[in-house]
């Protein structure tokens, strides 16, 4: 007999637990390593809070009401849930302050797209480390953590938020034009973005820079080349890419149009690659505006893995997994 | 600046997950050792599929809605989600199967009474195994999954749900009588069963074998000194307390009043008690009808930890915090 579950769930059978289990504690592992301590929140928020972060894409799906009428969100992030928690109990910590968690979150699914509705992720936040050593900090973690759990072919993305919007306001795109343009950048439709660009009247070499700009990609000479109004706005990544060990560099690519689909971002931007799946298996980036809106303005940085996506992409890599699973 | 959570939830800080985690583990490595292997379903179900278990006290609290409308809720209990992954992705395996679980389960909290609304539990599953030796063997991987946490001053109540209706069948009680006595008696509320009882037009011996019999609590003499009608109706206890090892038995107190809150049980029941807490920290019995429900019937019986719970009893036992927790 079949008793349906909801579509985006599934049932995780016991050979497929035991890698997750294995996944799960080499990325806990490779937190704990670089001084990340695990913090558990309520799967339950009240959604005024969650609401204060602007998740765009990633806004809580799944209202609820208590016994008293309150309207109760499912989280589908840990980041704001670890803004409230650091300005309710870490009100007067020193910072910088580390956490890392391994949680599940709930997201709304679109039909047939193969999204899943809840999702384990695995993820740090530093509190307190501005860029660029911060950034530096987390892209090491992410690094070194994904090597230990036997992952080889990956890459991280790494861009910044505010490039793009630095570079319309340089190159004079009216206000109420930008986000258009900016929602055209998040689904990666250059086609749009050009046709979009077209309609804005500015100079010929403003509008190829709008457009071609953001297709830059590639090694630290992508942050060299670029065409001179983008190349002042370059100036943090240049300051993190600086900085990176060596391991770390070489999983780098510089992608000047990366930009997440969460609103929160303020600076660094990145995604993790694998050639074994076919979408990023995680990401993260500068969020250093959010702690303010939950009373304690300090700048912040973090990432978050797809357990699932990171076994995936792990199964598809053969010596991976053989590393790992086995 | 305080950001409120739900009533009934809280936040997990480093210190106190660092020590969740290690008792998970242990519980988890303890199910592992006797063969239990750990499955994951969805938090979030639908209605009617928990439905199909009398979850009763334990029933879920949370409904949401997805996108196409339809009811969802949030799993309050492993055990009806294990049952339809039984009769849906084992319908051809051969039993008994075990399973084990570590997951987050919802209730309804009653205010002020401090409750949670969001329960880490650790169980296994015994499918297929009827009593006496799948009871058996599921109290003997409880004692020593809870000896393998560190945990020292337990005792194991053993009682068995089905007792007090041959009883109340056996001395005459009518039918439409017998529903207020059972909640009554689980509520432990003994005042209220003798004045029930009172109302009954039985014989005295009568009324005082169904106030007292489910008074009787101790050792392995409590199945033998049971007056008359119960001592018949105590055959199961009997081979499931002849066959228990030695370091078992030394555990458990029969129990003849011991009824659970959830309506699923058919058989033994049992709940887990420690000086250092003052509720159960645990419990759970034969489910004998619950897989018949979702199309494979098989015998079955199962328990499931509140692992905060029994984090505070190891807390409380001052030498078996000593010993796990350090």
């Amino acid at each position: 007999m079949i008793h349906p579950i909801p579509s985006g769930t599934r049932d995780v059978l016991p050979d497929e637990m035991r890698e997750l289990r294995l996944i799960s504690d080499a990325l806990r592992k490779g937190f704990e390593d670089h001084g990340y301590r695990e913090v558990y929140t309520p799967a339950l928020e009240y959604e005024e809070v969650l609401g204060r972060a602007e998740l765009a894409e990633a806004a809580p799906a799944y209202r609820l009401f208590d016994e008293t009428g309150a309207a109760l969100a499912l989280r589908s992030d840990m980041t704001p849930p670890i803004a409230r928690l650091v300005s309710t109990r870490y009100q007067d910590a020193r910072p910088p302050l580390r956490f890392c968690y391994l949680a599940h979150c709930y997201r709304r699914v679109r039909p047939a797209r193969g999204q899943s509705r809840e999702l384990l992720q695995a993820g740090i936040e530093l509190i307190g480390a501005p860029a660029p050593e911060g950034t530096v900090e987390v892209l090491t973690a992410l690094c070194r953590t994904l090597d230990g759990t036997g992952l080889k072919d990956y890459r991280v993305g790494l861009g910044d938020a505010s490039l793009f919007g630095a570079l319309m306001a340089r190159l004079g795109v009216p206000e109420h034009r930008r986000a258009a343009l900016l929602g055209a950048l998040v689904r990666r439709d250059f086609v749009l973005l050009e046709r979009l660009v077209g309609e804005i009247d500015i100079d010929a070499q403003a509008r190829r820079t709008l457009c071609e700009g953001p297709q830059l990609r590639g090694g630290i000479e992508v942050l060299q080349q670029a065409p001179g109004p983008l190349a002042d706005a370059l100036a943090g990544m240049r300051e993190v890419a600086g900085r990176l060990p060596r391991d770390v560099a070489d999983r780098v690519i510089f992608d000047l149009g990366l930009v997440r689909e969460i609103g929160y971002y303020t600076g660094a931007v990145f995604e993790v690659y694998d050639p074994g799946l076919g979408a990023p298996l995680g990401g993260g980036g500068r969020y250093d505006e959010l702690l303010g809106r939950f009373g304690r303005p300090l700048p912040a940085v973090g990432f978050a893995i797809g357990v699932e996506k990171l076994h995936i992409a792990l199964a598809g890599e053969e010596r991976g997994s053989g590393a790992m699973l086995r």
